[in-house]
This record gives structure tokens, C-alpha cells and sequence, in this order.
């Protein structure tokens, strides 16, 4: 494996882009920068949000958006109850770290991946999610075989059309469902609107929030008429989590990306009285220019494989007079608007468009302080 | 390091999703498989009909696509001369496996990446390209520390507007700065035009390259004068190369991505007669349909991170009846438009719209013969 060498640490594992107490031009690229101070800031003022608006309700963070172990401990230290994963083997690794308290936000159809989910609940809280009585089976029959109790969710649609039975009704049969598996544990339901993250305007934010919090409310209450208790209500991210957290009904917050802040989350419109941590962007994508060969025209060595063009290009706030106009696999073409063109080996930093696939792209984290670079995280990124 | 754990060849590296003969049911998704039959038969097909069509042509197949040495040995046995490598990181891989001659089809401006290449230089024979003074400065002082000859080419910009010089005259010039360089040998000239690869019409991508040859043999003939030789005209790619075969002046084709045939090069139309190879779709992405919440609603394991979505959706040519809606983090979403919804736990086979950056997201080919697991192949996707 050419990929992967001995670094300085003498440990095996991806060649390391920097060193601590390197200058952040001595980095080479394309590297994710992670800018310390704005991570802990964002951190913090998720943190303090929550607990003046919002006290009585739980965050979960997202560890999808991240995969870093380190992040999710910061974030555990500033009040988190656990966190969310997309993969089982984000899990693996946030249970590995220490994390105690784990919800797989998502649905598994394997019997392999619910035997290894099954064999972290030995060491820490996991929960998980279901939308069909296959997905009960599978999940009874791994608790069972390493006798373990697994916790879990009815995932709800209420509104994304992604995962989710399709009414409350049927939120309610299957929760009675997992109630007859002595080794699960029925927790409540996930009621997660992944599309009204991104619905630009904060009204048609409100509403696609009230909406859900109206679906997911009529379901606990079908549940908690046959005697079961529907005690965690969860769901939420950065787009939208103000409206959960506001709703009353909602337990627990999922928000993962307002630790990095994407380039696109940062193009919501806010309400009106605009109460809203002001979440920096401490996440970007250190790339240097390879060629200028006109004076309009300036290209970089990030590409499609560095960065996720999903949600949008990249910001080059940090970079005016640059804007972007395409990728390919190893590039950006960068057009110069005004000013002179960097010269050859000029370095920027490009703010993703969207975080979390970028990051899955990338072997490490480089943690700068001031420009100097504090240590080397790893990126959880196997499967 | 979670994501590395210790496989069953006893090897550290990334978690494998699958070992050699276990049936395609057994493969953990979303997972990369190559049918090893078609892969072969693509390889084959190519090498056919440069022999026949274009009997003086060298082949140098971009490894970027692949990013796996066992398939670029494959390439080599079937008569390319080469490869080419789109990051130091692919050559090194590259050479580390005993591939004797890289190019570099790209511009360094790092001196640490120049001395990595020249490193490389002592073990192969090793070209990169260069649009300006600054770069050739950085190889120059990189082949002299490591006491190695780089080949050097002049990317000329043929219409792809990305890296290269904008005039033959400007080729001309620095050809002649290489020459100053006693550890440089100036090879040619770099004329690859990326954008028409992927012009739908037959006729535009014929003009377009038509085009590129014109400007390319004007920067030639411009070198010529000066007395140096210029030997190698290299360029083309899976969409346009039977026109740069066709030109008369390049000898040397880069087509990478007929290995795998993207979904989206299959969109391409083809000319009046009809001549090229048929590639088949060597190239799936295995997933599992984790959740049907309704009759019309497939949700499956493989979204953002596990396929680049920038040149259009995966095809779902093998299974009629499904549409690709859209995809998340870990999810794609998929409508049913005939026959009843696939059952969770069934495995689909998408075809990639962009082989390159979905491989790049992967750390394992699962190759199959017959949908039995043969071998897993890794991917040199480091930095």
C-alpha cells in the first residue's frame, strides 16, 4: 500500500500532509485546515445557545460531518449527551475514542453491520433507527447472539422523503413491533428533515419545522396511547435546529455541521430577530496555484477528488478578487476579476460548499493555531 | 486509526469489505467492484484498435482513473508504454510497483513535490509538464539535488482553457528555458484538451481536436526552427482519441477512463461509422436498499461519499424499472417507476456518471469473475 507509510510518530497510517509547528505554508497541499479558535468558538456558542434558549433539550452532534474522534470529545466536553453516526463504522470508531452514548442515525439491512453494531454495545449506549419490521429482525437477532440490549428509534418521515415510515400510524405499529424483543428497547422516534436544511428562506424554514414537529407530535401520541413511553424526540441540524429547539416537543438536537460551517449552510437567510450564533467557517481546504498562464485565469491543486462540489462551489471569500469557475479531478480554475493573479505557489484556502462529503475525501485534519499547525487529527473515513 | 485495522492477509490497511471467494451477496456495501472480464476485454479492445487504426501510436493510459497499479500492470502487458499520473502520490505508487515509465501529466509548483518526483526518477523514467519559468526553476534545482534527469513537456492550452501556455510562441520560449537546464530534457509538448472529452456532438468533438492539433503542430513546428527535437505531441482521452489517433501529429494517447466507461462518456454520440470499441461498464458501485418506506421509494447505502454526483447521476441501465432521485451523505434516493419496490436487504449495481473521483473514495476494487470475489486490489488514494 503505496498510500500509506510510517510517519514521524512512527505509527502506520496515511502519509501526514504537516508536523506541528509547521507554518501553514510549509503545509503541502490540498490539506483540510481545521482554524482551532473558530472550531471552539462554534462549539461553545452552540453550547451556550442551547442552554439559555433552549435548557431543557439534549445535543447530539453529528459525527458524519466531521468522523474525528478529537471533535466529538471537544464537543462531549462542551455539554453533548453522545453523538449521532451515519456509518457503522463511524461508530466503531466514536466507541473506540470513548464516546459512551452513539445514536446510528440510519437504518441498517445487514445482518454483518447489526452484529457489529451489536458488539459495541458492550461498551457504550448505541441506538439506532428502523423503518420496517426487516430492519427489527436483523437487529433482534444481533442483540441477542452478543447479548446486548440495542436502543431504538421509529424513523418518521416528516417531510425529507428519504427514510422514515410514511405516517403515524404506522410510527406506532412499529414501535410495538420492537417492543415484543426482550433485548431492544424502544426510545422514541427520529424525526429528522434533512431538506429544510437547506430551504433558503427562514419562513419556509419555520414552517417545513412546524410541519414535522405536527407529524412527530401525532405519532408519540399514538405510541403513548398503547402504553409505551416515546421519551427521546430527535432530529435537527444547522439549517433548521432554532425551530426544533423551539417547537416543545422535540428532545434532542442532531446539529453536526455548525462546527465547520459550510460555504452553503452560510447562505440561509436569518430571522428576524436574528438570535442565532454567528458560526464561523473554521474548516477550509488549503490548496496552492500550480499555473497562471493568463492574467485572467489561475489554477489550483483541488480538485473533485479534494472537495465535494454537491452543494455548490467552494467560497473564495478569503480570496477577493478570485472567483471560481470549475473542477476537475485534480484542479479549480479560478478566474481573476481584479488585481493581479497570484503568482505560482500562492496558497488559498477555498470554503467548502459542503463540509461533510469533503471531508470523507481527506486521511487527516491539520489543526492550526494562528497559522501554525497544532496537530494532525485523523478522519475516520473507512467503512 | 479505526479505519485501519489488521486484515485477514495479516497486512495492516483500511477494513476490507469483502475476501476472495465469497459470493457478490457476501460483499459489504456500498463497495466498488470491477468485473474482471470486461475490464480485460476493454483493455484488450483498446490496444486492438490503436494496432490496427493507429499502428505508430503509443498508449500511456491515465492511471488517475484507476489509481491501482494491478490494473496499470494489466495496461503494460497489453503494450502501453507507460502511464500517466495526475499527483507525485500516483507516480509513487506507480513506480513502487514497478511501472518503468510515468508522466506527470501536470504542473508542480512545490519544491517538496519536485524532489518527491525526482526521487522517483532513479527507479523509472519519469516526464512532467510545465506551463511557466517558475516550475521549470523548481525541477531544475530537484533533478540537480537528486543527481536524476526529469523529462520535461511544454503544456500547450489547446482549448481546455485550464493549465498550459496560451501561444505556440510562448511554447517556443520556454522549450528553449528547459533546454538551458543540463538535468532536463525537453520531450514535447503537453496538448490535452479535457473539455472536448466530453462534447456530446460527434462533429464538435472532431472540430475541437482538429483544432487542438492545428495549434499544437504550429507550437511543434515553432520548436523545430529553434533546432531543438520534439518528439512526443501527447494528449486525448476516452472521448476524443480516435481523432487525435486520426491527426497525424500526436504520438501519444492518455485515455484513462475506457478501463471502467464512466456513465457519463457512454452519453457521448458516436461518429457516422462507427468504428471505436464498445467499453463495457467494467465499474459498479455495489449498494444495499437499506429502507422502502413506500411503494414508490428505494433508499439505498451509497450517497455522497461513495460516488462523485459532478458529471450527472449513476446509471441504473442494470436495474430497469428504478430512477436515481438524489442523493445525501450515505443515501441515494430512488423512485419506482415499474414493478414492484426492491425488497430491503436487495443489492443494486450503480454505474458511476465519474469513475475517477468515485474511486478515488474508495480504498479497495473488489474484482469479481462471474460474481465470485476474485481478488481486492488496492487503491493508492493517498496524498
Amino acid at each position: 500500500m503505496q498510500a500509506h507509510a510510517h510517519s514521524a510518530s512512527g505509527q502506520a497510517g496515511p502519509r501526514r500532509p504537516a508536523e506541528p509547528g509547521m507554518a501553514l505554508a510549509e503545509v503541502e497541499t490540498p490539506a483540510l485546515l481545521v482554524d482551532r479558535a473558530t472550531l471552539e468558538a462554534n462549539i461553545t456558542a452552540m453550547a451556550s445557545y442551547l442552554r439559555s434558549r433552549a435548557p431543557g433539550i439534549r445535543l447530539r452532534p453529528h459525527a458524519k460531518t466531521h468522523k474525528s474522534p478529537d471533535i466529538a470529545r471537544l464537543q462531549m466536553a462542551a455539554g453533548a449527551v453522545g453523538v449521532c453516526c451515519q456509518t457503522v463504522a463511524e461508530a466503531e470508531a466514536m466507541v473506540a475514542a470513548g464516546i459512551p452514548d452513539v445514536l446510528l442515525s440510519n437504518q441498517i439491512a445487514d445482518i454483518r453491520k447489526a452484529a457489529r453494531l451489536a458488539a459495541l454495545a458492550g461498551q457504550a449506549r448505541i441506538s439506532v433507527c428502523v423503518d420496517d419490521v426487516a430492519q427489527i429482525a436483523l437487529l433482534a437477532a444481533a442483540a441477542r447472539d452478543a447479548d446486548v440490549t440495542l436502543h431504538v428509534l421509529v424513523e418518521i418521515d416528516v417531510g425529507g422523503h428519504r427514510c422514515g415510515v410514511a405516517s403515524p400510524e404506522a410510527a406506532r405499529d412499529l414501535a410495538l413491533q420492537i417492543a415484543k424483543h426482550s433485548q431492544l428497547s424502544f426510545d422514541g422516534l427520529q424525526a429528522y428533515h434533512g431538506r429544510a436544511q437547506h430551504f433558503r428562506g427562514y419562513d419556509e424554514r419555520r414552517e417545513a419545522i412546524a410541519s414535522a414537529a405536527r407529524i412527530a407530535r401525532q405519532a408519540a401520541t399514538l405510541i403513548r396511547q398503547t402504553g409505551l413511553a416515546c421519551e427521546t424526540i430527535t432530529g435537527a441540524g444547522t439549517g433548521s435546529f432554532e425551530h426544533e429547539a423551539a417547537s416543545g416537543l422535540y428532545t434532542e438536537l442532531q446539529c453536526g455541521s455548525y462546527v465547520f460551517m459550510d460555504a452553503d449552510y452560510a447562505r440561509n437567510r436569518r430571522g428576524p430577530n436574528n438570535e442565532l450564533p454567528d458560526f464561523g467557517h473554521a474548516l477550509s481546504l488549503l490548496t496552492t496555484v500550480i499555473s497562471a498562464p493568463t492574467p485572467e485565469r489561475a489554477v489550483c491543486d483541488a480538485g473533485l477528488k479534494a472537495m465535494s462540489l454537491d452543494s455548490g462551489p467552494p467560497s473564495l471569500a478569503r480570496h477577493p478578487g478570485l472567483t471560481f469557475t470549475g473542477a476537475s479531478d485534480e484542479h479549480s480554475t479560478l478566474t481573476v476579476e481584479t488585481g493581479p493573479a497570484p503568482a505560482i505557489g500562492t496558497q488559498l484556502q477555498l470554503l467548502p460548499g459542503h463540509c461533510d462529503p469533503t471531508v470523507a475525501m481527506h486521511d487527516w485534519l491539520v489543526i492550526h493555531d494562528n497559522n501554525v499547525v497544532a496537530a494532525l487529527w485523523p478522519v475516520a473515513r473507512g467503512r
